[in-house]
């Protein structure tokens, strides 16, 4: 894995680090971590790296690393730069012939998105969607639930993102990671609704199955002087008929990072909860509540396959996040060993995609007055 | 007190039975519990009454009761009869002298609502309406929280009622409840609404202290053949400029009685739910999250003076029920005994109208696609 | 209902007549609130009732009632006094031709609570103690779902009832409930042990159906100058050869009410919590844990009969203390009707005395360095 | 770092290599996974190490690393094979000049763990126990917390250690983790004690600061023909005279590894749980309750120290864990450089023999019915 972004400071790159480290199937071999080759070989020496694997640029690394033997060159490159620098290395990755773990949104626009899966489609080459929540065992259950027909036919979605870091100013003060999200040439036209909603919005469809039809979004840009949306509520038609809500915030002081989500149907409903994540809440028509745990009783194979550990042993973000890379990993050693693999469970662009015109859908509604938009 | 309603088989007029008779400030001293005199003295019979005392006819008790000896006779009637036999009884009560305690929602139309409101207020008699949730020691804790400031101004409300108990179609059956509720003529526009939504937006202004100025509302009717509301999908626009959601269902499967509520301010923020009412979690800024119970540590007088029994010891729905009938009992004597009391607490005619503006608004805004609305 | 005990300014008192009048079968009709006929008076006053059925002492009572007419005169005395007052107005009501509802524990002495059951049952009179806990639904599924086999055979309990309000010395100030609890002269020989004790005890019987065979007891007087106990740590073991602890404590600071009890067996286990006592957690060889709620899917006629309002509507604390009320009054009624009962569902004399051995076999192992010692 | 034991079907070697290498800091160089050279190379081999460093004898592996040079080689072994085989490879990692992780119970037998720490101690080498539940944010609150005095003097604990793995025999069936723990020759005079009750010791002494002085132990062998104990319920006096239980249970049906601790001074309380170990409870004499998370408000540097990732990003086991590696690590880099530390916060082989002396202090009490019993 070569790295792009996730210097000193960085907290996204760190986790993506930590993440593709834990199950021993990835190194880090190199890194363009800052636009300043100085910094760069600073925080890749931190890391252990030699200083000639340390880059100043992601076109210097991809085309270096090109040169390498196969055997010692990165296999993909691994994008962590805040939104608007997603395309730009996807792209030059992909046409010199690596594989992509890209964070998310994909891009800063929807027609970078919309050209990006085209040229990874063209391209042969993986690319792989960091929207971590999906990795958890009991959002696998979820969806394994939903898929195998447990719940009937879907009703009635609720999902909520809600944070309070920007409660304040933030983004007045020295804190970077504030400071971008709220600029819309780093963010693109969505400040919440790129950060946090997608990954509602990823999580609403991959646990149902079933795509958001349209929306209406009435967005919220409470921080003084704030142009991009800190907070979002929202109304969901789904494609099969069911309705719902989605709220998200980064206003909503106090709260941590509660992503949540509650999916009714006409047979059973659950409930999932990302900062307590090792507990799945189903009701039924006729039987009683039912908790599922990780390695507990009673899982679908996605979700026993999943976990590392034994049930009772809490797995958490940096884990979710891991399995992501593991699945990628897995099938990029597939792919390298000749093989071929059906349906890989990782998010790819066709997400990526959806997950931009999630972000133009509500802003155009938004901008209408909450007005139904189709995604 | 005198009940309207509440004969065999009534789930709420058993309720407001109870809930009126744990303080031990109100005697049931007769009825009018079914439109049949010989189902009506049976049910008073089995309450203890005498058969005097039990009244085929609303009419019929209110002017008996009134012939009777000012010591003798009721002070008030309780109404607990479905919607359409709301504004009937009320009038009539209050023009021949009576104090009204009546379930939600008030009437059957926004008409009736406003005219009762005027004819309470030409009356001089005392009118209650069994917003029971308000009731709750930690509802007041809130309240109070969010009117001293210490949440500063609210940015964002989300708030949810959620049942399942309609998710099957229990009105083609023998569930009399189900039965009413779905029907207009006994229910009003509003199903889900009326019946819960009402709660919901009570409690919102009840603990915010702010109006919802405007709505968009996208109703479901998942049953078949409803005709009214049995789910709906709200945005909130409150009149500070602070924005939210509402999600109300009674087909929202396993939920048994999911009430919740969560508001954001500039300074702290908290989070209710009904089912686990004897808790109340609050963050800040600066201090850790603080959790609040009943007769605990750091409540305003408004929450400590409505707890009955000391910290830990559970007090549930009928107690908070049993709040508005001892606060409205208060309020009754202090009357009788020619005093006046200040800003009684529990909820009004007024707030009666305020419920009803919300399900017309609700209705309006679906009818025309969600559009935003003013109640 | 006539009360003895229970005047101005009692925290029992107002439980036990609040818990008596939720369920419309029990009106209080006369009292001995306090040793002083004037305090007597004032109390009944305010609670409603004439003066000429305030009276100055329990014998005034008993012996004046006695000569009312049947229709009039009390049926039944409810003993809400501290506990050296709990046996002789027991006895005095049951020689007298009252039946008796008495607050734990029992009586002051283990020799007084073995004549008192001894004159329960040659008196033919109904005798009920308030071991309040036993009355919540789901303290009634644990127990039948134990009975039925559902656990299998017992092997492990953890009980604990864990209070934090001695931890300053309220005794100290002018704290009646804490005066009186330290006492020995009012309170018998166990401080916490008979206090909640009692209740811990009380609830592993109930709910397994065995019998505590001997425990090991380490008793803490951690308030300074206090002679009985105001914490306990315990071995137990079961007459099945079933094992376990119990923690009692009035010491745990910040802990309000935490009574709490895991049984496991070797088929299943369960899991109740008296602060949310409306949820009863199970764990099971080879399905999911499965959590069941009052009126809610699963549950046994024991427990369903014993909800008084819908699925989700919470009941607490006193509606479980109610209950015992209601199964009293229910057996009572059937008494006057010249009907026979099985196996009514109330704690009894039977109870008080076990309830009384626990306190001594605590006592008698802690002098002896937590020997093991049979109750 | 250099493995001894942890091949294929290990569950605690993948454990530990998963947690050393979040942080970045450690690489597995090589590895004795299996006394049979041909599985440890088929184990290497799959985690990615070449056959030359796959070795067939911890022997093998510590004489020919040695011969390595110094930046090749292993700096340290990590030892997680069953009990028996703990005190052999880490005498001789450490008289051959290498560092240890150990896993717990430190030794087979209390004589070895005696003279392993004076080993230790006579080497120079470091030498860290995994007592990985200290590594949690949390449970360095609790302790800074005590440290500083915020609670007060220290009244009462109450710790568990319960899980339901062993309910059934598993030990009859082809469970390796079930089979050797079962043993007395590979576990030692402790079953449940050794391998959870030793973490619920550390957990209580961790916290608290103080030693646990002596324990009254019932132990229960429920499993049929187990000679180990397979449950235990202790009580507890502490040093400073604060007294407790311990509950631990491997026949704790359903339990999955439910591991909590609650602490109750003088001025406040604590609770945590490991299966939800991202929350701190805390009660105070007149605050009301406060919650703490990771990275949230109001924490000491020690907790903000150990976390990875921002509030609300849920840590688990792994990562607790790997503060244990990490802080081991750091320990062993400074030394490497030439630096010291004061108190490095990992376990010792000091807090290995208090485990031990823990373990055969409990097994003396039980075999004398529970006699209080000095560790």
């Amino acid at each position: 894995m070569g790295m792009i972004g996730g210097g000193a400071g960085s907290f996204i790159g760190d986790v993506h680090r930590k993440a593709a480290s834990i199950d021993g199937m990835i190194d880090l071999v190199c890194g363009a971590f800052s636009s300043s080759a100085e910094k760069s070989i600073a925080s890749g020496k931190a890391l252990g790296l030699p200083e000639s694997r340390c880059y100043g640029s992601y076109e210097e690394m991809i085309l270096k690393e090109k040169e390498l033997p196969e055997d010692v060159r990165m296999d993909f490159v691994a994008i962590v730069t805040p939104n608007h620098m997603h395309f730009p290395p996807a792209k030059f990755a992909l046409k010199n012939g690596f594989h992509v773990v890209c964070d998310k949104p994909m891009t800063l626009t929807l027609d970078e998105a919309i050209a990006l899966e085209e040229i990874v489609n063209k391209s042969g080459k993986l690319f792989a969607l960091t929207h971590n929540y999906t990795g958890h065992p009991l959002v696998k259950q979820a969806r394994a639930m939903v898929a195998n027909g447990d719940l009937g036919n879907i009703r009635k979605v609720q999902v909520q993102y809600l944070q309070g870091w920007l409660s304040t100013p933030e983004e007045k003060g020295d804190n970077k990671q504030a400071a971008w999200r709220v600029d819309p040439k780093r963010s693109g036209i969505g400040g919440a609704l790129g950060d946090i909603g997608t990954h509602a919005e990823n999580l609403v469809e991959y646990i149902t199955g079933l795509k958001i039809d349209e929306l209406a979004a009435d967005l919220g840009r409470f921080g003084e002087g704030r142009v991009l949306d800190d907070d979002g509520n929202l109304l969901l038609r789904l494609e099969n008929g069911a309705k719902g809500t989605m709220s998200i915030s980064q206003i909503a002081l106090g709260e941590e990072n509660n992503l949540a989500i509650r999916v009714y149907g006409e047979k059973g409903s659950l409930e999932w909860h990302q900062e307590n994540p090792n507990e799945l809440i189903t009701h039924w028509l006729e039987d009683p509540i039912k908790v599922f745990t990780p390695n507990g009783n009673g899982l679908y194979p996605e979700a026993l396959n999943t976990s590392r550990i034994p049930a009772g042993h809490p797995e958490g973000y940096l884990e979710a996040f891991a399995t992501i890379y593991k699945n990628f990993a897995t099938h990029l050693m597939a792919i390298l060993n000749g093989e071929t693999m059906n349906t890989p469970d990782y998010p790819t662009a066709k997400d990526g995609v959806r997950g931009m015109k999630f972000i133009y859908a509500a802003v155009a509604s938004d901008t209408n007055n909450a007005a139904w938009t189709k995604i």
